[in-house]
């Protein structure tokens, strides 16, 4: 069943260790409908500028995503550059350049509005709610924030995750929302904010997902080398809601599979670790769904006892 | 069947954020052992002073562990203080005080010398290699190192290790000793040191065992509260040759058995998990193999998928 994905669509400056791209592809949106177009069919929903390259578009066609929500405007995409620690464990934004992207007021074309699934990139809570607000038929709803928002659109936030079913953070964003340190118990405050279900994305350390009164922890897988973690996260975003909307699954009739939630906290993290394995979006210029799901086969091989 | 366990026993000031304890019996060894003894017949060799309390031999003793090679020293016992940060992912050492472990020279009672499981705690590399040295049938040997040795004892600490089966340390240890970041290639330069099995300690975020051409990976258990993580490291050790003594595991007859090797680092993990929830050894002081079988199922449960 479909997907509909918000968030940006950018091109980004990166260097790491490994290299140095001056302007690729990137953008949560881009990242997260690449990751769940393996799985469902997904409908982005974002904003470029008259610089936006056809050969660019031409990648998420290939993967059969829905353009249609693809706004074209007069002027400049939204730019980031950053760069990378030697460890990669920390990273410096060295520009920001919203653009076209600083007016972004998302309108869903009608074909989405019945999608039955929707995944919230991190962009302002307020647009995130008027995109919840524009679906008819959607059947499960989460999303990413950031720290910034978390600080100073705190009361805005709280209205728009309340009417989420998960949320996907990292550790540092969970304790700071909930102002616990320990992630249980920071799992239970969230949960009274709405969410029934949290993603906690840990980076190289993998991912816990909470869900009421259990939860399930998955390792991160150990690449041989990490070329540019830019993405990872959303990548697991998309591999997340991409296998749960391939299954159908669907948290609001009061059945919960816990396993095919864990399976799809499995695919986030196989979404997220090949991400790492070239610069940008390349992996996905030639990953197959057959190579996801041998690596899928090899978390299970190197967690089970 | 038995372990002979080395190491310090020691007394501890700990400070964390739940509390403080001026001086509690601790060390290496008598966190090994303890934790060792809920699997099989652990003999420690270790030297204390005279003001060792006869209520700490008997803590040891209540838990089976044979005390022969606890020699008793005029003097005083290895005094060690240490506080730890907020979060408790740093401690900074207050005080350390050697006392009548600064002439430690290990001598193995003539009934221990037969033991096949062999686990050597963190002290002096050459230290290490004359217990080994004095052992007659021993079938498994591993044990633990730390940065201090890593840097200036290099030589003998590589002498030493090249006779193991397993090396037991932390990603940062493993890093400065293989030279390599990633920790697959880390692991592949140990190997060529001489262990077949590196069992890499991640702390909060569990551990990774490798063996040659496979590696096994396990979350870190999710406490509710963590009291005082001393010790958690040499519990982990603990119970992770405490399980392959009690299955009488071999790695030297060519047969390796995966899923018992990745049993070890789960049973390990549960016993580092336990010795959290309390200040010192006091988990210790209730803990039940019950307690213990029932962890080793949740580990299962939030791991499956």
């Amino acid at each position: 069943m479909s997907i509909v994905v918000v968030g940006s669509v950018a091109y980004d400056g990166v260097e790491t260790p490994h290299g140095k791209v001056e302007r690729m592809l990137g953008g949560a949106c881009t990242y997260i409908s690449l990751a769940a177009s393996y799985f469902s069919k997904t409908k982005i929903v974002a904003v470029v500028g008259d610089d936006f390259a056809d050969q660019d578009a031409k990648l998420l066609a290939d993967h059969g995503i829905d353009l249609e929500g693809l706004e074209r405007v007069p002027g400049k995409t939204f730019y980031w550059a950053g760069v990378y620690s030697k460890d990669m464990n920390d990273r410096t934004t060295l520009r920001t350049d919203l653009n076209v992207f600083a007016d972004f007021k998302p309108k869903l074309p009608a074909s989405y509005l019945q999608s039955p699934y929707l995944l919230l990139g991190n962009i302002q809570p307020s647009l995130q709610r008027s995109v919840r607000h524009q679906m008819n038929g959607v059947r499960l709803t989460g999303g990413d924030t950031m720290n910034y928002w978390i600080a100073d659109y705190r009361e805005e936030l709280l209205k728009t995750i309340s009417e989420w079913d998960f949320l996907l953070i990292n550790d540092s964003e969970a304790r700071m929302l909930s102002g616990e340190y320990n992630l249980k118990r920071a799992a239970a405050r969230i949960f009274e904010m709405g969410p029934h279900s949290l993603v906690i994305k840990r980076g190289e350390y993998g991912a816990i997902l909470f869900h009421r009164d259990w939860h399930f922890i998955v390792p991160g897988y150990l690449l041989e080398e990490v070329f540019d973690p830019t993405g990872a996260g959303d990548c697991f975003a998309g591999g997340f809601i991409g296998y749960l909307a391939e299954k159908g699954f669907d948290l609001q009739q009061g059945h919960i599979d816990a396993k095919e939630l864990s399976r799809a906290v499995i695919y986030g993290s196989v979404m997220g670790s090949f991400c790492c394995e070239k610069f940008g979006v390349d992996r996905f210029r030639t990953l197959t769904r057959e190579e996801i799901d041998a690596r899928f086969k090899e978390f299970r091989d190197f967690t089970e006892f």
